[in-house]
């Protein structure tokens, strides 16, 4: 068994050996570009997690473990596009260190190239691997959609949002563990168990991720916090308020949701305000620490030994107890 | 034996039959309006032809002939988001329906789309036929950025030409065919013969293109002619015009193709009396007519009665004699 660190060892070696380039230059550039600038890699080391929880040739997974974080990678290229993001991983984004076009087409590349990394190895579940990596693919798209339909709509529900969110960010990191399943060949429940494990693992990862967005320590976040405020995005946080307020407070977060000052911070300050009047800081904490709990169920059930499933007990606290 | 036009009808009752709608539903409109266009399908007829020109079954590679045309639909929706082209099969384009956003995504849900409908039959050269479509689709962006990159360079030769056209165009001819093959189990010299086939009649549909924007008569070609003189594309008619052409016109075939009059119609006259002067035409269509007979002869060489080929035969010829 390979330990959490031993893993992401495994995978940065993988990216490192990569040289991602190829005719023309113009294309590939930006595809080396976003896969070297790094990030936590959760994805592939997930994938290969699984592979060895189930006692598979982690050796087999490797290609399909940088398919997916280059699948990954292709959908934060798009995503920056279509958010006219500046930055990311302290670095310009595609579009902007290029131009729009090339951002399309080096990503649309970047998403075909995944399906080349998956079909390196012959295996004798890759019909199945394909069909969840497929699967997986699609609803990402369905989730990044149901986020821009939520940009113009003030009607969201927390449940639409847990919805969204597992659709955008769980069943990538479901799908990582469900696939390195099928490359150890494990048995039909397990898999399933695994993947709801990284279900809610997602969930409670991108409510990690809201909570430091509002409470995080920039200087360790490495991010701005806050932005999501500024921005009006309707995070857990925000939805979770809006239902638990009254209505005073709900004309003005309605309010505050509404506008886009010059200077936020006395925006940023009366939200965290509100926020904290109804312990909203503490109610997504409890949520997290459920979620956790339901993924720990789901790999208790997992016929492996509590040994075997170190690692990923680490991963997943890992994710969600990080300040980063 | 299916002739060409039932293999039409064939392919035109299966988009008919086929829904394309999920949910959001603002992801998968774009792309049910997309296929629901219309086009001559050309690439998944072929794709059948070439299951049945090898007499295999026709019904499990259906669902590999629709992936094939919702991927070129894919790339299609893309390009015209990258050229902001207002208009494609007389209907405005997704960007310019919806908007930038919605063209990028629903375009990246396409592409994944196309890999559903290759991943819904499975077959013993399952991994042959999807790396077949993997290098094929890859093929294609690096056209597309060939195609970009020509765009702001003034030494592009013919040759580099063809290459470029033969990434964009022509490969997805040639995949298409070589996949249906596959589907039929084809032997490796057929297929390498079919493919090849395919890339000729590929090269010579777009030269074909080329000529008809500069020569096609607008009543039938259905679009605006002398659009590539008014754009300043650099298509074969105009490097091998340079190519033939003495210093002085030369110099004055880059001066007009380097300026955009608000009125093309002077410009447009121009350069054809300069492509009449120096026959361009004529050779075009003898290049045509060489493309096609050396498809004739990757065609000839297929181990099959000239029977069986026929469908084939006249699918080239109506690619390659078409004014439309």
């Amino acid at each position: 068994m390979c330990s959490y660190k031993q893993l992401l060892e495994k995978v940065q070696t993988l990216f490192a050996s990569e040289n991602f380039m190829g005719n023309p230059a113009q294309l590939y550039e930006p595809i080396k570009y976003t896969l070297s600038l790094g990030g936590k890699r959760i994805r592939p080391v997930l994938l290969l997690a699984a592979t060895d929880l189930f006692g598979g040739d982690i050796e087999a997974a490797c290609p399909a473990a940088i398919g997916i974080e280059t699948f990954h990678n292709f959908t934060l290229l798009h995503d920056d596009l279509m958010d006219k993001s500046p930055i990311r991983r302290g670095q310009p984004t595609v579009y902007r260190k290029w131009n729009e076009n090339i951002a399309i087409l080096s990503g649309d590349a970047m998403n075909i190239l995944a399906w080349r990394y998956f079909l390196k190895q012959p295996h004798k579940n890759l019909h199945q691997i394909l069909s969840t990596f497929e699967k997986t693919s699609m609803e990402i798209c369905e989730g990044q959609q149901y986020d821009m339909n939520f940009e113009t709509r003030d009607d969201v529900t927390k449940n639409e949002y847990m919805e969204m969110i597992r659709l955008k960010t769980a069943v990538l990191l479901a799908g990582a563990l469900k696939i390195g399943a099928l490359y150890a060949d494990a048995p039909d429940d397990d898999i399933e168990q695994i993947y709801n494990f990284g279900i809610f693992i997602g969930l409670a990862f991108q409510l990690r991720d809201d909570l430091l967005d509002a409470y995080g320590d920039v200087s360790t976040f490495g991010k701005q916090t806050g932005t999501d405020i500024k921005d009006n995005k309707k995070t857990f946080l925000l939805l979770h308020a809006i239902e638990k307020c009254d209505k005073n407070q709900q004309e003005e977060l309605r309010r505050l949701f509404s506008y886009t000052p010059a200077d936020p911070s006395h925006k940023i300050e009366r939200v965290l305000e509100i926020y904290d009047s109804l312990d909203i800081r503490t109610d997504v904490e409890n949520e997290i620490g459920k979620l956790h709990s339901q993924a720990s169920t789901c790999l208790d059930a997992i016929h492996r030994s509590n040994n075997d499933k170190q690692p990923l007990r680490e991963l997943a606290e890992s994710l969600l107890e990080r300040n980063v």
